[in-house]
């Protein structure tokens, strides 16, 4: 279906706010802007870190055409549209579409939890019904259920279906999505965690959707290169900063929102972009806010603000 | 704020439907003549059992509409306004006062997983905000989040959050809620599964939320009668019916939809509406209904397709 | 198998301690007798409470001896047996069976997680090779697993089983094991959570195996009987009292441990037994201990330590 | 205090069965010989692939005096004293430290959960009074608890504890500590999940406790050896022959005990010992044995029984 592969760095992009349902379209211009000039190889919108869940469709719908305006064609977008309503989903594709999205993304339902057969027929009827090529996503921490791997080899026969993207830091798992699909050519595999970027494409992953790349770009596309080019000593030492990231910008604060709070707050301080939260969370205040800065600046990154 | 409790039985009602975005109109008026032809002192609209997050907004403002309408006023309606994006609540119940309901129900956000603090500011701008009062929702097994005991007892404080609907079927935690709130006469402590509604209002409870009652209204208010009257003996004899409706009609099929399904399924049979369901649940097929129809045929219930 | 069902309140009985491998024998004897002028009706020893899975096994064949030796006779003991290893659970039981026990208690085996299918052999073959008759103890926060319904079924079919404590806390699980199994003459269900022994005896429980009857044996028997006699206004009176033990003694601190801390420091205050846990936990410090005294005090209980 | 890191694969050595108190002491000899000629660079007995919760005290005291004998000193042994009573897993240390090993490895408590602080607290005081060095063992599957990164840390400090075995298969977890004591020439870092052995190397690991290395020990040995020499191509290779045996070995029957049924059936067809398995497993019956039989032709081992 899809002619190439995507592969490398996909930014599962913050949505630059100014209240719950007023998007910050300065910063969007900008975040964008600072993606692309960092290389990354393709863009994700309205995924979990793009806290789509906690946003109206309106505005949704809103950061889709900005952004995609915005690339205007430069890299590809793809657009989630994980949604517990079905109709929904299809809605929010067909708009992306018209947007200039290649493809979307969508974990399972999350509010009732289906069974592995019912998530067949969910994903089988969901890929026929959209206009765009369609990745899976495994989030089991938000959505309840895993996609087992003899599911997803299922629909990996779909001919809509056309990759992967994996959050749930289970190398065993990710290591048999690998076992099983990682030679198709119409099935790409990507790994959420930041952390597990270089591992993953020492061993065959297609790329990396990782948060901290909203910060960083150029960082995670060095570690995509370092493990392309299969250069250990290189690998090693961008790992070390990536969890230098990971150890003190995502971890501010007793919240298991820690990481959304953290990015949002560290391009905040990098003048890029607001960093409200919708609910149900809040920013950091200011002793947090402070210690992200900290952190930004033991990484060597200028706080603007 | 709210003159007197609503006390009793308040069926979750399911939302008869045609497909995943068409109601099915008809059923809906005859399910609802069904329920308030069988007793029940209240009606609560787009709930677990109503599939809510399911269904498109467009569906599910209609539904709103058409119930409100047919009820003209002879019970209280009550509205799901659960949602994973704060606006998105808050319009839906600006619709269902315009509508006429008397109050909304909400469980926490169920993508992201709040921490208790968050839950309480996400509640109290919630209630802030919204044009009815308001009912809190403990749903662990969807939302992934309790509302514990000491969140419960704070958000009771606002002026209005009105009572609190429970089903973790966790007892230890709804005698807690009983032992603080039980004596609060501006708070309800409802509960969800239908097989504790007997001794949860021998204890105390202000009634039941018994999605069993979308069947058989009269059994459940039956319950709900020989409760408050402390006729304990009746009470074991209602509950051996409500266990064998229980154990027979929510336990067919391998699913964590059993209950869902069935509920569906023998309001089919009992020519009350369409047995639809939307995704990512499926109805049941001809042998599963076979032994709905054998369940309810054993409970000397006439199935009229 | 057993002539007549055992009924009422069968306090899990702490075990007093001097150290990790010391029992505090005198502590052992001032318990017992507290427990059987308190009027309970049996009494079971290395539960949960016990911290059975901590002590040595010469400490648990020790406390056996000498409990069975001061009881000498006058009400039931039951004894846990619970073990991942199948041979020492039988041997404890031998012991017990010597000692005087009438009946033995075990949780499934809680290292790894057994499989319906294969808890239904498990048990079978403990109950065959068991010189006691055997409750089963359903304790899913503790073992990982539940005893379905449906193996609890099959498995009351067994001659050498004859009961089940369930210290679930989920009652809609406990109605159905009631419903299923209240009526057989020769199968009786407890349960644990204190909180729930009055609803459970009036829907038909055969008695309540609580925690807080090692600190105030007379109030869970006079609960007991409340329920017996279906006086709910006396019921919801001594709930009340259960509820502020409840929600004093057993909340004290940030620990998973608050219960099994409050109750031994409660006894240690009231002058009956040492308050030494054995590890992975540590007794309350100064300013706990403070806490539970004030909580004492609020009860009306003589601290006279 | 350890001279030299151990470094390499160590197998958790199953432990060979011929009834539940029962050692197969020839096919224990037969696997031992099996190990070292493998070039295995360790042993660790008594972990979860060795069934330790299991088996009595005695078969437990047994099976590490044979194996200490037979290893004779040719490689180190570890041995696990995971247990829920303190005091019985100071005993099998000391009777471990005569017998010849060189460390012991112990888990959480897992019957209890304990916080992270207690966690700290029964760590200290389990190394202050062990007669061996420590490891500790990540296993929250069966444990309940996870020992977190900054738990470790504080514990990483004590001079008797000196490495830690991951089985969370959570490769951030892995990932963080890594970061912060990778680099610690006193603390080891070992990954259990056989799929992740390559990767963990590659990124700086000390080693894996691979069940598979039980039936090939050499294959396990081949992928540390290749990802110490930083070589992909041969690290792809062998991930692709672990890949297979993870999913043909280990997946035969729907039972959460797979892995620990195939391992030992494999070995059994191999003749190299028993595959009784201890209560609450059963050992793969004809059907499931076949399917063994298959996967191991299809590996190219030769299947003498």
């Amino acid at each position: 279906m899809q002619p190439t592969k995507l592969r490398g760095i996909i930014p599962p992009m913050i949505t630059p706010l100014k209240g719950d349902d007023e998007l910050d379209r300065e910063g969007t211009v900008r975040l964008t802007e600072h993606l692309v000039a960092g290389g990354v190889h393709a863009i994700f919108l309205l995924g979990t870190t793009g806290e789509a869940q906690s946003l109206t469709y309106r505005l949704r719908y809103e950061f889709v055409e900005l952004v995609c305006r915005q690339v205007a064609g430069r890299i590809p977008v793809l657009v989630g549209v994980t949604d517990t309503a079905f109709i929904e989903s299809v809605r929010l594709a067909e708009h992306a579409a018209k947007c200039g999205a290649v493809g979307v993304v969508a974990a399972p339902p999350y509010y009732f939890a289906p069974s592995q057969q019912e998530l067949i027929e969910y994903y089988t009827a969901l890929a026929d019904a959209l206009p765009l090529p369609l990745y899976l996503y495994n989030m089991p921490s938000h959505v309840k259920v895993f996609l087992e791997p003899a599911t997803v080899k299922t629909l990996a026969n779909h001919p809509n279906i056309v990759g992967l993207k994996d959050s749930s830091a289970n190398m065993t798992y990710f290591q048999t999505l690998l076992y099983h699909l990682g030679d198709n050519p119409d099935f790409s595999l990507y790994v959420g965690p930041e952390e597990l970027t270089g591992e993953c494409v020492l061993l065959g992953a297609d790329g990396g959707v990782n948060g901290g790349a909203n910060i960083f770009p150029e960082l995670y596309v060095a570690m995509y290169d370092a493990a392309c080019a299969h250069d250990i000593t290189r690998v090693r030492e961008i790992q070390r900063r990536i969890m230098q990231i990971s150890t003190s910008v995502y971890t501010v604060g007793k919240y298991g929102s820690s990481y959304l709070k953290g990015v949002k707050c560290a391009l905040s301080l990098l003048g890029v972009c607001d960093d409200y939260l919708s609910y149900p969370y809040r920013k950091f205040r200011t002793e947090e806010r402070a210690r992200i800065r900290q952190a930004l600046e033991a990484l060597g990154a200028n706080c603007n603000v």
